[in-house]
């Protein structure tokens, strides 16, 4: 893992850093408390972006640094394939609209849900074992946080990965089925403690869908939040909620 | 308003009163800050018991000490017709399963859902316009919570009476839909923010029907909670955010 740059403000220090991935290098951010005092093992949660976003959208470094300062808990996003730092500069020069097309002929062309996600995973796992090794993060607890693309992968991550222990997912549904083949199973595999996020009028997750994907998680403690709004529209009441959450699961 | 007993306990007074209606009398519990010096008007939270059960019912007195606790804010619940101290003898000496059919029996032969709910709604108007008479109440805010029944009759209380400025509701469907001609309208009339609780797998409170209900609710801001579980399932930490949902919309 390369450290390339760190700040510090109001208390939570913000390394960026880049881990190697399989294909190319995967580029992130980690948000730890200031304070030097504070080593680890201490909790991590892994904040993973939405489709055509990247790892310093507004929602994941609010959320990254309330989990610093309100309790302790590390931070961490990444790009994930094809997106922020990874994206080409012929990609990054297009409309936001023709980069949404081309990713999703990319993900239709070139690899299917399960290559798409095993490379997601495996950018995560790597990215994981990295932090854990870092002096003050170390092997503490594990959470993921991720809605609407961050779901479509976190459900692989969190069913794959035993060290994280609690997750925040939601905004996900998917109109052509079949290429998700896989996809409940993994869902399935979901077994720990669970918070899922609902978007009532979601007009790009379809709300049957996600009230069907609840259905699947084998978690025995899942809770759903639903609230009125389009897919982007989150209140900032969830955002508070999963900070509890976090805060439940993973200091206790 | 008679006030018949009183006893107070770590902080929280608590007070028997009766209630004149319009066929019977209503007896109620009023649990308020022991502190004298803390006279109203302060908030006051509703809590409507479930059918066949009573004022006195765990979850509502919990629910009630807690405001009262951790937030200054008073609770009362009454006998709904036909329940608690307004059961005849003969009722009372009952099989549980027997006296919930009983119940159902007279909703469908004597009443209908309008004329019951408009008998709930009254005493429960008469209820406040005593409660807020009181002086270490006074004319505050008020909410509601009431689950099941307590959606049944609240439902239409949350719609007919302006002083109630939040509402937790959830845990309703009923199968028989045309006797319950009215409530649709009543719960688009509900126009307050509104926090509706759903058990994932309840078995009296059909899930479909519960996900409509919230659908047709006028609050712009709702949140949906839902949980696995039966009907009396409800999590703890659902009573956790009911009480953080009243502090929020009736003390700020």
């Amino acid at each position: 893992m390369q450290l390339t740059s760190q700040k510090t403000e109001r208390g939570v220090t913000e390394r960026d850093f880049t881990v190697e991935g399989a294909r190319d290098p995967v580029p992130g951010v980690l948000w730890t408390p200031e304070d030097p005092a504070t080593t680890g093992p201490r909790p991590l949660v892994l904040l993973g972006h939405g489709g055509t976003q990247h790892k310093r959208v507004p929602n994941i470094t609010s959320l990254a640094r309330r989990l610093v300062r309100h309790h302790g808990i590390a931070a961490a996003a990444i790009d994930l394939p094809y997106h922020g730092d990874r994206m080409s500069d012929e990609e990054r020069s297009l409309s936001r609209e023709d980069r949404r097309r081309r990713m999703r002929e990319r993900m239709r062309s070139e690899q299917g849900h399960e290559a798409a996600s095993q490379r997601a995973v495996d950018d995560w796992t790597r990215t994981l074992d990295a932090l854990q090794a870092q002096e003050d993060v170390g092997a503490g607890p594990v959470g993921y946080w991720g809605v609407s693309m961050g779901t479509r992968y976190g459900v692989p991550l969190v069913a794959a990965e035993p060290r994280i222990r609690a997750a925040v997912l939601g905004l996900f549904g998917w109109a052509e089925g079949p290429r998700l083949a896989g996809y409940d199973d993994e869902a399935r595999r979901v077994t720990v403690p669970l918070l899922f996020l609902v978007q009532w009028d979601d007009e790009v997750a379809a709300r049957d869908y996600a009230l069907a994907l609840f259905d699947l998680f084998g978690s025995t403690t899942k809770t759903l939040h639903a609230n009125p709004g389009r897919h982007v529209e989150i209140p900032g009441a969830e955002y508070q909620a999963s900070e509890a959450f976090f805060a439940l699961h993973l200091l206790s």
